[in-house]
C-alpha cells in the first residue's frame, strides 16, 4: 500500500524530549542497549460509544520502518547545542531495529488493553512515541466516530466529505482513510481515493450554479456532462420554490433529449432537513422521478442522523463533513504509550506507573491480549496476561473483572475458542506483515463486528466489553501497588 | 521559509466535485478562462472569542505554487473513467495563474469579512478550494485557541506540547506553528522547531524516571547530563512523598557536587495541580530552591488556567497540548470559499448566495476591506467596500452597522486612518509577497493587539469589532436579495 509517509522526512517529527532521554540513555553505560517493552493503549471510550475501531497501523508501519536523520537534520541539532557529537554521530546511522505487535486495523478495541506493543532498545523506542501516538490517536478516533455515523444511517450510504474542515492535509487524508475502514462507502478527497485505489465521490457546489447566468442552466449543463452522477445541489436560492423545481425541469428535459441519467437526484445542503427531504421526496415521486436519490449534508452527525430518522427523513445518502474528520465532540483520543517492562539482562522486569489519578496506573509486565469466544463465536472478553503464560484451550479457563475481582465466569475446556490479537508487525526491525487493502479493512471490520452484541454496539448506553486480567498479572499489579516504595 | 509542503505531491488533495465542474468549466464555450472572485471567510468566533488570529497563509502560498498534476496522478484520473482525455492533457500542463489577496498572519480577523481573496479563471480557482480551506481553517482555530490560553496565562510562559495528540502529522507541524505565531513560547515538536527555526522545548518523560531502578537516580542522572535544562517529572509515583523530595536531593547533591543547575525544577503531570504547586512551591521555597521553576501539564487549556490562577497555583510555565492542537471544544473553524464575482468579459457581475439558514447569505462583489483607526492609533471598526470605491481619510466617513443600520458613526475627515487588510500575496500566477520569520508574525501578532481593547481582547463575553458593509455594498447586497428571481 502506497502512503506518502514513505517519501517524507520524518525522524525529527518527534518531542524533544525524547532526544534528550535518548541521549541520556546514549550516554550512560549500559544503557541504551537495555530492551524495553512499551504499550500504546487508551483511558476512555470517545463519544459515549462502548469500544474503539482501530486504524492507523500502516502509517505507523511506513513511519517506523523510513526514520532516517539526514544531514539537514543532524546540522540542525547540532545548532541548538542540545547534543554532543557521538552521539550525533550514532543519529547519523540510526536504524530503528526493534519489534511492533499490534491488533489490525479494523479490530474493535477496548480501553485500557495493549493495542500496539513495542519492544525495542529503549532509546530506539522512545524516539517514536510521539508520532506513532498521534497517527494511533487520530486515525482510531475517526474511524470510530464513523462507525458511530454509519450506524446511525441504518443502512444507507455515508460519505467522508470532510478535507475542507480537516486539522490540514494529512488529517484529510489519513482520516478518510479511516472513515472508509469504518463504514463510510467512500470519500471527495481525491488524494485518499488515489492512495488507497478508491473511486472518489461527489456532487457539485454553489459555486457551480453560481457561475452561471440561472440555476437551470447549471443544471441542465451539469446534467449533459454527468449523466451517469447528476447529483444536483438545490439549496443555493431557495429549495423548494427554485432548487427542486429546477432540478426536476432538468430531469425531464434529459428524457426529452434522450439523455439517461443512471444516478441522479438532489443534494440539500441547508435549512431544514427532515422537512426538505420529506417535500423533496413527494414532489420528485409525483413527477415521477422516484428513483432519484436525496443525498442530504450541512454539519450531520449520528446524532442529527438519528433525529432525521425519527423524524421520518426521506434521505438516501448522507455527505458527512466537519463533525466526522474533527471528531466532534471530543477531539483526542487520549491514547498513551507507557513502558510496561524493561530487560535487566536475563528477563523483563516489569514496570508500573503510579499516578495521584488512579485511572492513570498502569498494567505492568511484558503482555499477551487473547480475545476469547464462546462456542458459538461469539465474543466473551479480552483477557491480558503475561507473556509467559499459556492460555490453553484444553483447559477450564476462570475470568474475572480486575475492577470487581469477585465477579467470576467459568468457561469449560474446548467449549471457547482464542486468538492472540497483538499480531507480530515488524519483528528485529524487519516487516513481516503483509498490508491489506482499504477493502479488505472495511471487510475485516465488518466480520469482527458481526461477533459482537446489539447490546455492545449501541450508540447510547452501550454494554463495554470486559477486558480481564488473568490472576498472575492481576496479582503481580497489585503486589507492585501494595509494595512501591522508592529507594 | 522553507514548508514540507513544497516537497509533496498535493494536485489532488481536492473534493471531486472540484475537478468535475473544472472539466464541466473546461467543456463549456467561452467558460473556463472567466475570471471569479472567491471569498475566504467564516461565520462564527470559536470558544466564545470576541475574533480570531489568522494563521495558515505560508502553507496556502506552498501548496497553490506548487500545484502539478504528474502522470500518476492523470493516470489515476484516467482510471476512474469520469474525465474526458482532452480535460486531462489540460491538467498535465496545469499551472495556477490567478491573484491572491489576504490578511497577513498574526492578523486579527471577525467573521464575515474575507481573509483571502481569489481572482482567478474560475476553473483554476476552483480547484484550490478544499485545500486552502483545510489549512486556513486549521491553522486559524489552533492560532486563536493559543491566544485564548497564553491570555489566561497572564505572562507566564505557555509552551506547545501537542505532537502526540494532533490529528496526524500536519496537524501537529503546523498546529504549532500557529501557536507560536499567537503567542506560545515555543514547542516541543522538534520537526516544526527545526522548520521555523526555533529551539525546541521539553522536560523529560514517565519512561525516563521508569528505566531507572530508583526515581532518585533517574533525576541525578539528568541533573548531570541536563544541568542547563533539568526539569524534574515529580509525579511518576507519589509527588508529595517521593518525586519533590527526590528533586530536591539531587539539587543539593549537584550543589555539592558544584554542578551550576542554570535552569532548573519540576514538572507535575497529574493530580490537584492548584494544591500541589503551591505545596511544591513552598518545600522549594524553604529548602532554599526558590528559583526553581515550577511546570505544569495534564489537559490544560484557558479556563484550567484561570481557575488555576484564581485557587492562587505557583506555576512558572504551562505545558499546554491536547486540548490546544485539537482546538477543544470547538474543533473547527467552518470556514468558507464562496464566490461572490464572476467577469462577464467587461466587469465583474456580483454573485449572491441565498440560503433558508440566513446566516449563510454571503456579500456580494469583488471587495476590499478597510481597517480604520482612530487618530490615537485604536481600532474602531473593520469596513468592507466595494472594490470600486474609493475611502477617502480627506474626507468624513459615515460608518453603519449591517445589522441594525440605523446604528450610525461619523468620522471627521483627517481624524482617522485606514489599512487595507488585503494584501497583494500572488498577482497573475507570481508570489509577490515575501514571507517573514514566525518571531516576527509574533511580533506583529502583538502590535496588532496593542491596538485593541480589553473589552475585545477579553475571554468571556468579550466585544466583537464591528464588521460594517460601505453603502455602496449594503444597497448591493439588499437589491440583490429583493430582487433574486431565478430565471
Amino acid at each position: 500500500m502506497f502512503s506518502e509517509i514513505k517519501n517524507r522526512k520524518l525522524a525529527l517529527l518527534t518531542d524533544l524530549y525524547e532526544l534528550l532521554m535518548m541521549q541520556g540513555y546514549f550516554k550512560i553505560k549500559n544503557f541504551k542497549n537495555k530492551i524495553a517493552v512499551f504499550d500504546v493503549f487508551y483511558r476512555k471510550n470517545p463519544y459515549g460509544n462502548g469500544f474503539c475501531v482501530f486504524a492507523g497501523l500502516s502509517e505507523i508501519i511506513d513511519f517506523i520502518m523510513n526514520l532516517k536523520f539526514d544531514e539537514s537534520d543532524i546540522n540542525y541539532l547540532k545548532k541548538t547545542k542540545l547534543f554532543c557529537d557521538d552521539f550525533l554521530d550514532y543519529l547519523k546511522s540510526f536504524k530503528w531495529s526493534g519489534s511492533v505487535y499490534s491488533f489490525l486495523e479494523g479490530s474493535i478495541i477496548n480501553k485500557k488493553e495493549p493495542i500496539l506493543k513495542i519492544i525495542a532498545p529503549i532509546i530506539e523506542a522512545q524516539l517514536i512515541e510521539s508520532a506513532v501516538l498521534s497517527i494511533f490517536n487520530h486515525e482510531t478516533m475517526v474511524a470510530t466516530k464513523a462507525y458511530r455515523i454509519c450506524k446511525a444511517a441504518d443502512g444507507k450510504a455515508v460519505m467522508e466529505f470532510g478535507l475542507r474542515r480537516a486539522h490540514s492535509i494529512d488529517s484529510s487524508i489519513y482520516g478518510a482513510k479511516a472513515a472508509i475502514i469504518a463504514g463510510c462507502v467512500g470519500t471527495s478527497n481525491v488524494l485518499t481515493a488515489k492512495m488507497y485505489d478508491l473511486t472518489p465521490m461527489g456532487t457539485q457546489a454553489h459555486s457551480w450554479i453560481m457561475s452561471f447566468d440561472s440555476e437551470y442552466a447549471a443544471f441542465y449543463e451539469f446534467a449533459k456532462i454527468y449523466p451517469n452522477m447528476c447529483i444536483l445541489l438545490v439549496d443555493t436560492y431557495d429549495t423548494l420554490n427554485s432548487g427542486i423545481p429546477n432540478a426536476i425541469k432538468v430531469f425531464k428535459k434529459m428524457k426529452e433529449e434522450n439523455i439517461k441519467l443512471t444516478k441522479y437526484g438532489i443534494r440539500i445542503d441547508s435549512g431544514d432537513l427532515a422537512y426538505l427531504s420529506c417535500e423533496a421526496r413527494k414532489i420528485l415521486d409525483k413527477e415521477g422521478f422516484s428513483d432519484a436519490l436525496i443525498c442530504v449534508s450541512n454539519d450531520l452527525d449520528e446524532n442529527l442522523i438519528m433525529s432525521l430518522n425519527m423524524q421520518g427523513a426521506k434521505i438516501d445518502l448522507y455527505g458527512v463533513g466537519t463533525k466526522l474528520i474533527t471528531c466532534y465532540p471530543d477531539g483526542s483520543l487520549g491514547g498513551v504509550y507507557k513502558m510496561s517492562a524493561i530487560s535487566n539482562g536475563k528477563s523483563f522486569e516489569p514496570k508500573i506507573k503510579i499516578s495521584e489519578n488512579s485511572e492513570k496506573i498502569t498494567n505492568p509486565g511484558n503482555k499477551e491480549v487473547y480475545r476469547i469466544w464462546d462456542k458459538n463465536g461469539n465474543m466473551i472478553a479480552d483477557l491480558i496476561t503475561l507473556c509467559d503464560e499459556e492460555i490453553d484451550i484444553n483447559k477450564d479457563l476462570e475470568l474475572f473483572d480486575p475492577i470487581e475481582p469477585w465477579k467470576k465466569l467459568y468457561l469449560k475446556a474446548f467449549e471457547y475458542s482464542i486468538e492472540k490479537m497483538l499480531k507480530p508487525i515488524i519483528i528485529d526491525g524487519k516487516l513481516v506483515y503483509c498490508d491489506i487493502s482499504l477493502e479488505e479493512k472495511n471487510k475485516y471490520f465488518n466480520s469482527v463486528k458481526e461477533k459482537f452484541t446489539e447490546n455492545q454496539l449501541r450508540l447510547i448506553n452501550p454494554k463495554e466489553y470486559y477486558v480481564d486480567l488473568s490472576k498472575k498479572l492481576y496479582d503481580l499489579k497489585l503486589n507492585m501497588l501494595y509494595n512501591y516504595k522508592d529507594n
